[in-house]
């Protein structure tokens, strides 16, 4: 019954060529010349052939006789030049409108760019009116005017270079777990689990319709869809360690949410969290080593893949934490909750919060801990048992009694990363409490895991000071814009 | 500030040695043997190393003079043969049961297995009481007495197998649309759009504190968290739209959700949904090359990658679909929907649904065009504009009056993907709506997209029968087990 799929290895390899004829469809489609993407064109290697660009124009410049025009498609931050003749000229060739150009490419004789398209037809598909368009050519938007605009703002260069970022980071968060071993579950966003125990939830209903209701009467919504209290997810832990009862190495890698009422920069109701669960941890050093490596590969592939992109950001955004293109070595520490209260009590900084052995440690205390430290990463270990939930393990060391949870600082964020290891002794849970126990009776493996906030670690990268500028589309309280 | 991250790159390659220093953990961390994964083992380049393998029970056979143990970690099917002398018997190495074993690998004698593990210690990290664990050594069981058990049915080799399979599909999704060049955007899952202006849906409220409120009344929920009403997301077309506005090609691979109440085997109330969208479109063919590049693309990636994994479900789960192990090429075909509807009605076949033109294509009938056109995937396009929501591209063609929609249908599963052409001309969706147009007014190009259903095509390539057998934590009416 699937003959398709058995015999489908082979076929793929003949495949590449991608004018293979599908139906009716091969008659429609002769394009006289290569399409080449910006980002394929700016590279060198087609020069001297005749191509088509497609895009949206980002600059137009008229001189006697010449035009030149700056084409971006989104697959680079540089945009490609194309030099026309003045009688190619056309009042919908504006600012922000979509082409199609078809010329061929040639050195540039400008510094400023190695490659330039020499046009013999600029057709513009999609006119685009300026004086309505909320950004203006060559000027310099900011962050929160863009932030008004989330349909609008992937135009700019600041966003477009975000957003490939993002998609390079977060392609770098699967190709790095998947090349160590990890199987990656789709853990739900629906669930009838509250993991933390703590924050405020958003509950899942069927839309109740009230405006078509006949009777007048508000009709209510069906609460019984799932027979259940059904939540959104605020972690994929739970079902992280159910699955590590199986796969010693699994990780997720989705939205999750909290319906907390804040207007802070540092908070969305829906944000990404790469979490990850190890089954067979000796120690926290499990953990904190697979933190490490993950903060590392993706950082660097990211600097590897985008580096323009990364650039424009700390150039522009952050301007000032750009040390030079020095790219040496530098060591993550690690120090203990206790070794960390001792540094803020000996500090002569007055903190808004209280730094007493207990007290959970604040934004403004990790921060400083980090400068401490030397604006490195900073592996915080071995917090109070009771700031730490349920499922945190028991360090059993009184009379400083301590849990084996984790947390990484980072510069400009403070933390990014919070980890366990899990309570797998199953008569110190009992003591607990009961839900959690079946996945404890069958062959419980001592396991840990953790969770980074996605959005965190961009900004952490990138140097942007509010959450809502490193995701597409952001949703906070009073905001669900689009 | 962010001198760790401009510092990044250089350090990467000295990490790899898993085993440096972080803070005081280092003194704790040991292991006299290699720690090795079970399919690490099994590849063979280890033989007569001292090696550790960690994982769970999956048999234990008793000699007179030796103990048999097959131990799995999740990393492959195979589990490996452990061989200890009876000394090493424990009356808690049982069936499920987490072990740790430390030995020497050597070639096995024994033609089952290339190679097994001559163990001088096995120690039991966690006991399984089996008479209490709902699987039985040996036993297969079916998938409807598994799907009982969400937070032990990956211990089976069936489900195992399916998450395995399921982790490199999506990694080959995102590995196949990074390498040809589209960026990934992580579209969200709470909106306040409802894209296909059809379905139920499941809407997004603040926790009601019903149990918690003391003035005995039930206190409402807070409906204001977004200032609007705001729903799960049935689609991110409408935000990948967006940003086909400013990258020529986009994609986004996450949760979306039906509140349905149906009990059927096809739906599933949150499900993974594959969308990309391509500017600067000139025909459908633009679309179904892309899909079908996605669709061979994937298939082969899944094939190489777990090809026994495949292989357990194409003999144990859907026998008799298996076509030997000849893999050949084969055609997609493409026919319009006028052309299926002639196929349909030049048929003897029954039908429950009417097949006259103008009439949606049910599964049923998608099933028989399927089979009709020799089991291969087979596009139907072209279909009457009035089946089709309003921003597909109306086709002009009156009188047969069509818009330039298109499915992919396959074998044993009907649709598996749907797209469109965009509207894309401001005057035509003038005339049906506003909400679409702030899109269309800067820089408007020819756009199209389409959407595949994640565990539909699982469903295809493995031949699994019931949607919720492809999911790790399944919800649907009634239930959100976990």
């Amino acid at each position: 019954m699937f003959p398709c799929v058995l015999k489908a290895v082979d076929v793929v390899f003949s495949v590449s060529s991608a004018s293979r004829c599908v139906g009716r469809y091969c008659s429609r489609r002769a394009p006289p010349r290569r399409l080449l993407r910006v980002a394929q064109a700016l590279d060198g290697s087609e020069v001297g052939s005749s191509v088509t660009v497609q895009g949206w124009v980002r600059s137009v410049r008229s001189q006697k006789d010449h035009l030149f025009v700056h084409v971006n498609d989104g697959s680079s931050l540089q945009p490609l030049q194309i030099v026309a003749s003045s009688e190619l000229s056309d009042s919908l060739l504006t600012f922000g409108s979509a082409v199609e150009v078809a010329g061929r490419l040639k050195e540039s004789p400008s510094g400023k760019q190695r490659v330039e398209l020499l046009a013999d037809r600029i057709d513009v598909v999609g006119g685009c009116n300026t004086l309505d368009f909320p950004f203006k050519t060559k000027e310099r938007h900011g962050l929160e005017y863009l932030r008004q605009y989330p349909h609008l703002r992937c135009r700019t260069n600041v966003f477009s270079s975000l957003l490939r970022i993002r998609s390079v980071a977060a392609a770098a968060v699967h190709s790095h777990f998947t090349e160590n071993g990890f199987v990656q579950i789709h853990t739900p966003v629906i669930t009838s689990n509250d993991c933390e125990g703590a924050g405020e939830l958003f509950q899942v209903e069927v839309r109740s319709f009230k405006i078509k209701s006949k009777n007048n009467g508000t009709k209510e919504p069906d609460q019984n869809f799932f027979s259940v209290p059904a939540f959104l997810t605020v972690s994929g832990q739970l079902h992280l360690e159910v699955m590590s009862g199986a796969f010693s190495r699994v990780f997720t890698f989705g939205p999750t949410f909290r319906a907390e009422n804040s207007q802070s920069r540092r908070h969305l109701a829906e944000f990404y969290m790469v979490e990850a669960e190890l089954a067979f941890t000796r120690s926290l050093e499990d953990l904190t080593a697979v933190m490490e490596d993950l903060f590392r590969s993706v950082t660097e592939r990211v600097l590897t893949q985008c580096p323009e992109d990364v650039d424009l950001f700390h150039q522009r955004v952050s301007p000032g934490h750009r040390v030079g293109t020095a790219r040496v070595q530098y060591d993550v520490l690690g120090i203990t909750y206790t070794e960390a209260i001792d540094i803020l009590n000996r500090s002569s900084h007055q903190f808004s919060f209280p730094t007493t052995w207990g007290c959970d440690l604040q934004t403004e205390h990790e921060k400083f801990l980090v400068r401490h430290c030397g604006d490195v990463p900073v592996f915080v270990t071995d917090y109070p048992y009771d700031l730490k939930p349920f499922y945190a393990r028991d360090n059993r060391d009184r009379p400083q009694h301590t849990a084996a949870a984790v947390d990484l600082l980072v510069p400009g964020v403070g933390e990014l990363c919070g980890g366990s290891l899990r309570e797998d002794r199953l008569d110190l849970l009992t003591a607990r409490l009961a839900q959690y126990l079946d996945l404890r009776r069958f062959g419980s493996a001592p396991h840990g895991g953790f969770g980074m906030g996605f959005e965190r670690y961009l900004q952490c990268i990138l140097g942007v000071d509010n959450i809502k500028d490193v995701v597409p589309f952001p949703r906070f309280s009073h905001s669900c814009l689009l």
